[in-house]
C-alpha cells in the first residue's frame, strides 16, 4: 500500500495522514521513489534533496495532531523563480547558479505555516520570462514539450511526483503546461494570492498559479490563501440547466485539430448533460488585447531585468537584453495607451462575462508539439492574464496523438471559488468522456 | 576640508573624487562622523555598521578609474523595507529582527552595480504601511516627525548624514518625508524603477521613492535606473513663458496656514519670473479618489500581509490584521470598482495635465506637526501614487514654527525626466526666494 501514495490527491493523502494511516515519511518516501524511478525520463526537478524532504516529513510528523496545519504533510513542488529560505532558487539563470537566499516567498510561508512539505525546485525558463524549455520532458511523451514556462511544477504534478505544483503566468505560463501535462491549473484572479518572493516580469501581468490533479486540491490551497468571492460558491453546482459560453477569441486561427475538437466535444457533452451552451464574442475594439498585452509586457520586462542587465548582461538571453533596450523602440505613449486600454477592457469582459456559469474556451492551441526546445504558444492564455480574470484548465481531451489537451474555463474577476466549483463538475464529465484518461 | 565632506551633493562628491581630490575612505569616514554626531537626536538609522562602511569605501577605492560606475563612491541611504544582501532588513516587525536574507534588491543591485556605497538601513513605520512613526526625530526640531513611513531616509538626507535616500511610496510615504525634512524628493512613475526586492503593501501603488538635496543628483539616479521620457527633457528649461498649474484638489480643506501660504507665495514667485499660472481644478466624478485609493488598499493589504498574519498574527499590528480579515467588509465588487476607477481616471488626468510644464499642488496639509507617534497625513500625496503619475517634493518655504515645507510638482505619466528639468528650475527659485534655507 505504501508504494501507491504516491497516485493519491493532496485531498487523499490528508485523510489519510489525518486518520494516522500513513505517516507524513511514509508519503514522501512514496512520492521519492516515484521521483527516482521518472526522474531520468521527465527531468522536472532543479533542486531536490531526498534526505532533506525525509528530515522535513519526519519533522512534521512529530506535531501534534491538535497543531496540524490544514495542509499538514501535502508535498509541493514550487517553480525555480519563487524564494524558498532552505533551497536554492536559480532561476534558470547562469547569474544565478547556486542562489540561495535565506528567505521564504510569502505564498511558501503561507504553505508551511498550513503544514506543506516543500519537496523541491522545479525547472522553469529563464526567469520565468522566454519560451526556451529547460530540460523537462512531458510525462506522457519524452518527445515532447510540457510547455512552459512552470515546466517542472506542470511535469512533476501530470507524472505523479507531486500531488500539488506552484507556478507562475505572465501570458501563458501555467495553463499552458496544465494542458499540455494533463491536469487541473489555476490562475487565479490577479493579485489575489501574494506575489512576495516571486520574480518580477510584468507587475501587472504576473501571477502566481497551482496545480493538482483534482479542483479538490485546488480549493484545499485556495483556503489556505484565504481566497473568497463576495458570494460563497454552491456546494453542489449542476451542470444541467447551467449556462455556458463558447468564445473561440480573436486568436482562433492559430488553433489546430485537437483543440478545435475538443472545443466541440464539449460542446456536445455540456449539452447532453443539461446545460445551455452559446458562443460568444468579444467585442471587436478588443481584437487588439494580444498586441497590448505584447506591448505591456516587453515595456515592464524593461523595468524588471535592468538589475541582471546592469550585472551582466552577456548572461541573460537576447529577448530580456531587447527588453532593456528596448529594441522594438516602443514609446512611452504606446505603453501607457496599451496599459490602460486592458485596464478599460477589463470591467467590460467581467460584465460580459458574469452572464455564465463559466466561459470555455481554448487553453493552448493543441496538444504538446514534438521537441523540448520551445516550449509552446501562449496565444490563448494572454487574453486571460492581462484581463486579471481567473482561470482553470480543466483536463480531459486527446490530441491527434493521444496527448492530453484541456480547456479553460474563464470567470469575471474574484469570482475564482465559484469558478472552482463549476470547473469541478465540468471536469467530472471531461475527464469522463472526453476521450483521454490520466495513467500512472 | 576632508571634515566637510558631507554636506556635498552626490554630483558634488562624484566629481571630486572622479579628480581625485579625495578618496571614497575619506567621504564615508566624513559622512560616519556626521551621523555619530547627531544620531542621538534624529536616530535615522535602523542598522549601521561604520566598520563595514569603511571596508566598502575601502574596496572601492581600489577600482581602477577606469572600471568606476557612473555612482562611484556615492552613499546612500536604504530604507529597511528593501533587501541589502549584506544587511539585515527588518520591516520594523518584531516577526523580522535579524531576519538577513542574502539577496539585494533589484534597485540596489542596479545601485551597487554603478558603484554606490551602501551606508546602512534607515527606518520606517512598520512593513512601510502605518502611521505610527518610528524611533526617528526631524533634523530641523527633534520634537517633530520627520514623516514616514520613509522616516529615516527622510531625516538622514535632510541631515546631511546622506547625500542620497531610497524610501518607497503607498500613500505618501516619499513625498511627505521630502517634504517634513526639507529635501528633494522624486516619486517616480509607478513600475519605472523595479520593485524587486521591495516589501509589498499594494501592488498597483507601491513605487519606489527616491531622496536627495538637489535635483542634479535625482537625475544622477534616472539615468542608473534608465528613466527616460520619449521626447528628452530641454537641457536648461526656462521659467519665463513656461505654464503652470494650481491645483487644490479635493483634500483642500484639511491643508493648513503654512501649505497655503506656500501656493499663494509659489504663485507669485513665479509670475514674477514670467511664468504663466492658472489654478485648476479636477473634474468632479475624480472627487472620490481617496475614498478609491483607501479600498484598493485595505483589499491589496488583504493579499500582502497574509503570510505575517498565518505566521504571526499577534506580532502585526492591528490594522495590518484588519487588512487580512477584511474588518471594513470591503467587498470583492467594491474593490473592483475601485481600482478600475482609478485605472480610467489615469489617462483623463495625463491629458489635463499635459497641458502645463508642472501643476504644483501641496505635499502635506503643514510643517511636520509635533510629537513622533504619529508620522502625519498623505492624504495630499495618495492621489498621485494612485494615478501613478511622478511627483517632486520642491522644498523652500516654511511653515509658522520655521519647519520646511515643500509644494509638488506633477506631471503626465513616464514625462519624469522632464519634471526633473522643470523642478531644478522652480526649485532654483523656491529654495532662494521661498522662506526657508536648509542650513546644517
Amino acid at each position: 500500500m505504501g508504494a501507491d501514495l504516491y497516485k493519491l490527491t493532496a485531498t487523499e493523502v490528508l485523510t489519510k495522514i489525518r486518520a494516522d494511516e500513513v505517516s507524513v515519511e511514509a508519503y514522501a518516501s512514496s512520492l521519492l521513489r516515484r521521483i527516482e524511478a521518472r526522474d531520468n525520463a521527465v527531468q522536472a526537478w532543479a533542486y531536490l534533496d531526498p534526505a532533506y524532504v525525509i528530515e522535513q516529513a519526519k519533522a512534521l510528523d512529530t506535531i501534534p495532531k491538535s497543531e496540524c496545519g490544514p495542509l499538514h504533510g501535502v508535498a509541493i513542488a514550487v517553480k525555480d523563480v519563487i524564494f524558498t529560505r532552505d533551497m536554492p532558487t536559480q532561476f534558470n539563470s547562469p547569474i544565478y547558479t547556486d542562489h540561495a537566499p535565506n528567505v521564504d516567498a510569502g505564498s511558501i510561508m503561507v504553505l508551511r505555516q498550513a503544514g506543506a512539505l516543500i519537496l523541491g525546485k522545479t525547472t522553469t525558463t529563464e526567469f520565468a520570462a522566454t519560451t526556451i524549455g529547460p530540460k523537462t520532458r512531458n510525462p506522457h511523451d519524452s518527445k515532447r514539450t510540457p510547455g512552459g514556462s512552470s515546466s517542472g511544477s506542470g511535469a512533476a504534478v501530470g507524472d505523479f511526483q507531486a500531488p500539488i505544483g506552484l507556478g507562475t503566468q505572465t501570458g501563458g505560463s501555467t495553463i499552458r503546461p496544465g494542458s499540455y501535462n494533463g491536469i487541473y491549473a489555476l490562475k487565479p484572479t490577479w493579485n489575489a494570492i501574494t506575489r512576495e518572493g516571486q520574480k518580477i516580469y510584468s507587475l501587472i501581468f504576473d501571477t502566481l498559479g497551482l496545480y493538482a490533479r483534482s479542483v479538490d486540491d485546488l480549493e484545499l490551497l485556495a483556503d489556505a490563501f484565504m481566497i473568497f468571492d463576495d458570494i460563497p460558491a454552491p456546494k453542489a453546482f449542476s451542470v444541467k440547466g447551467a449556462k455556458f459560453a463558447i468564445l473561440k477569441t480573436m486568436v482562433w486561427p492559430s488553433v489546430g485539430a485537437g483543440t478545435s475538437a475538443a472545443i466541440d466535444k464539449a460542446t456536445s457533452l455540456l449539452r447532453e448533460h443539461g446545460a445551455e451552451v452559446q458562443e460568444i464574442t468579444l467585442p471587436d475594439q478588443l481584437d487588439d488585447l494580444p498586441a497590448w498585452h505584447a506591448t505591456v509586457l516587453a515595456s515592464e520586462g524593461r523595468t524588471a531585468f535592468l538589475p541582471e542587465y546592469a550585472v551582466a548582461k552577456d548572461k541573460i538571453s537576447q529577448q530580456l537584453v531587447g527588453h532593456v533596450e528596448n529594441s522594438d523602440k516602443i514609446s512611452r505613449k504606446a505603453q501607457v495607451e496599451a496599459f490602460d486600454k486592458i485596464s478599460a477592457a477589463r470591467p467590460v469582459v467581467d460584465e460580459i462575462f458574469s452572464k455564465y456559469d463559466a466561459v470555455i474556451t481554448p487553453s493552448v492551441p493543441d496538444e504538446a508539439p514534438l521537441g523540448i526546445e520551445k516550449t509552446g504558444s501562449a496565444a490563448f492564455c494572454l487574453i486571460w492574464t492581462a484581463l486579471h480574470t481567473p482561470v482553470v484548465n480543466v483536463p480531459g481531451f486527446k490530441g491527434e496523438n493521444g496527448m492530453p489537451i484541456g480547456l479553460s474555463l474563464v470567470a469575471p474577476r474574484y469570482h475564482d471559488r465559484r469558478l472552482l466549483a463549476v470547473s469541478k463538475k465540468v471536469g467530472e464529465i471531461f475527464e469522463k468522456e472526453g476521450g483521454w484518461t490520466r495513467s500512472v
